[in-house]
Formats: C-alpha cells, structure tokens, sequence
C-alpha cells in the first residue's frame, strides 16, 4: 500500500490513512475494534465534555449488520456491505452541566473519529467515513434521543489491496486516488489575514 | 510526564497528548509548526474538500502574536500567552463545487485540528485548544469572507513541566488532571439501540 505524498514527515499513521472503497468481506478482531474505540475515547473536547456516542455493528452479526447498513444512502451501501464493522456517530448537542448549547460539539466528534481512523490504520485496518446517512431513520431504529443527533457512519475493515479488475476497473481505480491528494499549504495557512499565505517566518 | 491512564493499548501520540494550562515561553521551531500543518492537511473530509483553513501567529512576531492573543477570552490569554504559537481555524461552510450547504465542515475541521494535535505530541509539543474565542472580532480582525466561518484556537507549544508552585499550585494541578479522565467505554459505545452498552462480541 503507498502512503499518501506528504511533503513532510508525519506520524507512520497519518501518512498511512486514506478511504477505502473497496474492503475485504472479513470481521474485525474485537480486540483490534476496542482498541479503535479506546484511541477515539483519547480525543481532547471543550471542557472535557466527551460529546460523542457511538452505535456499533458488527460483521459477524448479521442481523445487526444489515440493519445499520440499511441506514446509509444507498450509494454507500454498495461498497460500505463488505466492511467489517459499522459504526453511527451520535453528537449531545448540549452540555451535561448547564444544558447550553455546545457550540464545538460536531468538531469534537471529528477529533474522536479522526482518532478512531488513526488507530485503525496503526492496526492494519482503515476506515471510510461517510455524511450519507439517513438521520431520520437513524433516530428512529436506534431510539436516539431527543438532543443528541445522529451525524455520520465510519465503515472499519481490512482494505481490498488487490488491483480493480472487471469493467469498473478504471473508475475505481480513479475513484480510489481522488481523496489522496490535497490543496498546498499555502492554500491552507493565512497569517495577516484571511487568504494571505504564512510564510512560517522565511525571510 | 505521564501518559493518559488508556485502558488498552493505543498509539503513543495518542496516550502522551494532553491540553496543557502551561506552556514554556519559547518559540516552536517553523519546520515542526510545518509538520503539524502538513498533518492536519491529511485528515479525512467529506468529498475531500477540506473544509478547514488556518491563521497563523509566532511568538518570535510579537506583534501578530499579540494581536491574535487579544482574539481569545480573557481567560484563555492568560495562559496562552506563554504559547509558541496561536492558530485560529476557519471553516469553509459550503462546498466549493455546487455551493450546497456542507454539513459536516466543522466535524471534518476537528479531524484536521486532532490531526494537528497528534502531530505535535510526537514532536514533543502539546497543542490546548479553545472554543473561546471571540468570533465577530476574529471576523473583523482577519477580514473572513462570506461563507466562511472562525471556530476555534490552538495554542501550540513546548508544555512546562515543573511542578506548580505559589499560592494557585493545588487549583493548576486539579486544572491539568481533570482533562486526563474520561468516560467508561460502556457509556460511549451502544448497540441495539442509544444507551445499550455493546459488548463487542463477548458472549
């Protein structure tokens, strides 16, 4: 597996991540899926509020597998079936203490499912993140309640490291390289004002 | 200084990171502030868009690092004043291509902030971000654009490790140990339906 171009070095793990479309159709280690949980558990958060939940099905238990995969948009369904495990992410919109209104909360879920993707890759395995969800389904199947909201879905299996073959060859090929290419950092980082490039103190 | 009490086994930046109320008033050294960068810029982002973008201030440009240090609630200034270096993130809250609504931009933001985080561990740096912010004047200040949306701040820099001394050393200790605990697993991950603890496969 190449890693992704990184034009400095990184963390093995970072360089490591990408989306998978195409995964083995094998469970995942329990071990190896607590060990992802545990990393994400780690993620910093405003005031240490923890302000995500996860629902978790597994590969090896068909029933609760198929019900998870049906609340994905159906595009996602088609390659999300072969992963090992499923998992919904769920954000409280509001602080435990207080009840105000968490401002970062959805930030603080993508630290925790970024850690999650990190361990993942350590391990082996990698993770495809996905937006396309039915969360109105999500609320009702899984009785979500009310103000904690439903957000994303993370297919975690073993990549399909084989070359595409078939008459989808070339598209999945293609479909598969897009995500592992990023805008230049000077596109990313501003110092004066917005839009204008850093130059991390070159003369 | 001692690693979070993980309960099984995750990667080392994951177990060493902790948001610091005390940094050491030292410059970061730009090529480590650039790794950071770089893998922030790898996180995972709904259709690869890559929602996030950053402003910059080194402590070794006093002005500019002053200048984004009065962005921050007062409370916050007071230790992050010690920082090598402040960041302020900015979302992009459509998507570039077709101008929809992007729904998931400050999760993907997050990853890329954990990202940013995690790097810094390894380097031996510590990262405490903020969502106390004040956002109109970092808008005003930084002249965002329409469309884009200020978030939160990092404070990047080498953590102090001495032990607190002086009349608030009992209430900086109690400060720092808090962020280091964190929910049982079992209340954070579910199954058949929220608030079912999953049991991961064990009979």
């Amino acid at each position: 597996m190449s890693l992704n171009p990184v034009e400095h070095s990184v963390l093995d793990a970072i360089a490591a991540r990408w989306s998978p479309y195409r995964f083995e159709p094998r469970i995942v280690e329990p071990e190896k899926l607590i060990q992802c949980f545990e990393a994400a558990r780690w993620a910093a958060s405003s005031y240490n509020e923890q302000p995500w939940s996860f629902l978790l099905a597994q590969r090896e238990n068909d029933d609760s597998f198929k019900r998870m995969l049906a609340c994905l948009m159906e595009a996602n369904q088609v390659w999300a079936q072969n992963a090992g495990v499923l998992v919904l992410t769920v954000i409280n919109t509001r602080f435990k203490r207080g009840g105000k209104p968490n401002r970062v909360a959805l930030h603080d879920l993508g630290q925790a499912a970024a850690h999650f993707a990190l361990q993942a890759t350590a391990l082996g395995l990698q993770v495809h993140q996905m937006g396309g969800v039915n969360l109105s389904k999500i609320r009702h199947e899984y009785e979500i309640p009310q103000g904690y909201e439903p957000q994303t879905a993370l297919a975690l299996g073993y990549p399909d490291q084989s070359e595409p073959s078939g008459e989808s060859a070339v598209e999945l090929k293609q479909r598969e390289s897009g995500p592992r290419a990023r805008l230049p950092v000077r596109e990313m980082v501003f110092s004066d004002k917005w839009g204008d490039s850093a130059n991390f103190g070159a003369p």
